[in-house]
């Protein structure tokens, strides 16, 4: 489109990329490309400076260090993810893969986020298909709960929870949305939100950027599968997703198993959750919330769904 | 209106009312009532039955028991919370008094919590004006984490950790947005989202059902200005408000001091919440918010704002 600045051929636009997938010989910052990571040009975080922890009387500060980068999911403007054909969404996950690398080497980022936001009601206001990297100089709460659960489990059974979670919804079925010799698509048990679905590798990793292109491809099917069903059954909603992975290790003194006891007390996965319901004083105050859909339901829903309807 | 069960005239058509403040002699379930408490026709937890509590596999479960009520704050169907004068809300806060004191006589609920949704977009969609409680069989875990925070303070410093945010809040000033000898209302550090507000009491006391009619009239006050001041400053934008206050105490065998720590740990207040701006995957995924407008200025604009502006 004439003015997006995510289009190809306005490549100026944006600031300068950090990372693409191009055509051999195509220039820098020019045409050519099939994904491209650029700095946010209005960033949430910056990356200049340091954390400067401190308390103020009760509270506690510091500065907003971090990253935020945009990763432009293809070059045109009219397709959305579940357009993307296998191949191209393969080179989505390369790109994560390779700005997870590069940004766990910054020791002030205490994680990655990586999300997207489809629809304007899932927080998309630019329409042109991407999605989000946030590097962020905390662990956030959500990912510490996960995180603290998992280690929990692995310290008490010496398993992984989610692969334990994957063999009770695997015995059980009547949550499962997708289901290969790789992946596992489920909608979780008493989930928050209607159609909210998880993405689980079967094969133990805790590390999305340790996949191979190979297994890359195995999340590219079940995504591409999973996105076109939702589509074809709730006529393209918003929605949104994001990557959970483990943290970038960094191995401190004092701590010498920390690395190993990651390696096995965490799965990486996506979550995917439509935007079809609202956030009101109830669920603000409490924390609980409201799913007028079963989760067995729309499992059911979903199976009935032929992907190719989707397109 | 002529539809609205809500509305003086139309009391059959909904639940019949477990509490009322009426004219002497005026018919239960009839006319001449001020406010009218009704349980929900559309609950979201039912009274009958038994807890049930075990597990499945992982997973954790129990009945959905509770009670779900709508205190209905004025028979008048187009005036809204901040058109009533002190008195009536004094009545409304009476309301909510006595139906915490009845509740609580049921051991099997460990959270009363009541709340409001005003405006469409904070999950009202009856317009008339009104308030909900719901009893829950567990503590919410977004008191649980505060109700936890206050103990904790509490055991190490002998002291309530929200008189001392009053009293930090108080020295500081940047963040007050009403300001007499009973209540106390401000902008929180670092808040989740724009003009987010609490009001606190400085009166020590964790339970709001223990307050006599002279502090509910002070309440009242604290209450009908900021609500009087939002509505102008923003043009009556959709909010919902949560009270927070002590769950039902139930001292039991091996906490001798459950009661009394209690009472010295925890204290009520309101959280009051535009709902300006959007979860997005970035929010959902991280637990952390994104606040375009920092609590300081919110908090300047509301004292920059004469309350009768918004009459």
């Amino acid at each position: 489109m004439a003015s997006c600045p995510f289009c190809s051929g306005l490549e100026e636009r944006t600031p300068p990329e950090v990372f693409a997938i191009r055509e051999p010989g195509s220039p820098t910052n020019g045409p050519g490309w099939q994904v491209r990571v650029v700095p946010n040009k209005f960033p949430l975080l910056r990356i200049e400076g340091h954390l400067d922890r401190r308390t103020e009387g009760l509270y506690q500060v510091m500065q907003g260090i971090g990253a935020h980068e945009v990763i432009i999911e293809t070059p045109e403007h009219s397709l959305c993810l579940s357009d993307l054909d296998t191949a191209q969404l393969v080179k989505v996950f390369q790109a994560y893969r390779e700005r997870l690398l590069d940004l766990r080497r910054d020791k002030r980022f205490r994680y990655l986020q990586i999300f997207k936001n489809h629809g304007v009601e899932a927080g998309a206001p630019v329409p042109h298909s991407h999605s989000q990297l946030i590097a962020l100089p905390i662990t956030p709460p959500v990912l510490k709960t996960e995180l603290n659960a998992c280690r929990n489990h692995f310290r008490e059974h010496e398993r992984c929870l989610i692969c334990d979670l994957i063999a009770q919804e695997q015995a059980d079925g009547r949550r499962i949305v997708y289901n290969d010799d790789r992946f596992l698509v489920v909608t979780p048990y008493a989930s928050a939100s209607p159609f909210e679905m998880r993405l689980f590798p079967r094969q133990h990793s805790h590390d999305f950027a340790l996949q191979n292109d190979d297994e890359l491809g195995d999340f590219a099917v079940a995504l591409r599968s999973t996105l076109l069903k939702l589509r074809s059954l709730l006529r393209d909603p918003p929605f949104n997703f994001i990557l959970h992975t483990a943290p970038p290790a960094h191995p401190r003194p004092g701590l010498p198993d920390y690395w190993n006891s990651l390696t096995n007390d965490y799965h990486w996965h996506l979550e995917l959750v439509p935007r079809l319901n609202r956030i009101a004083g109830f669920e603000w105050g409490s924390g609980l919330h409201i799913n007028p859909m079963p989760p067995e339901d729309a499992a059911r829903h979903m199976r009935n769904t032929d992907p190719s309807s989707g397109l």
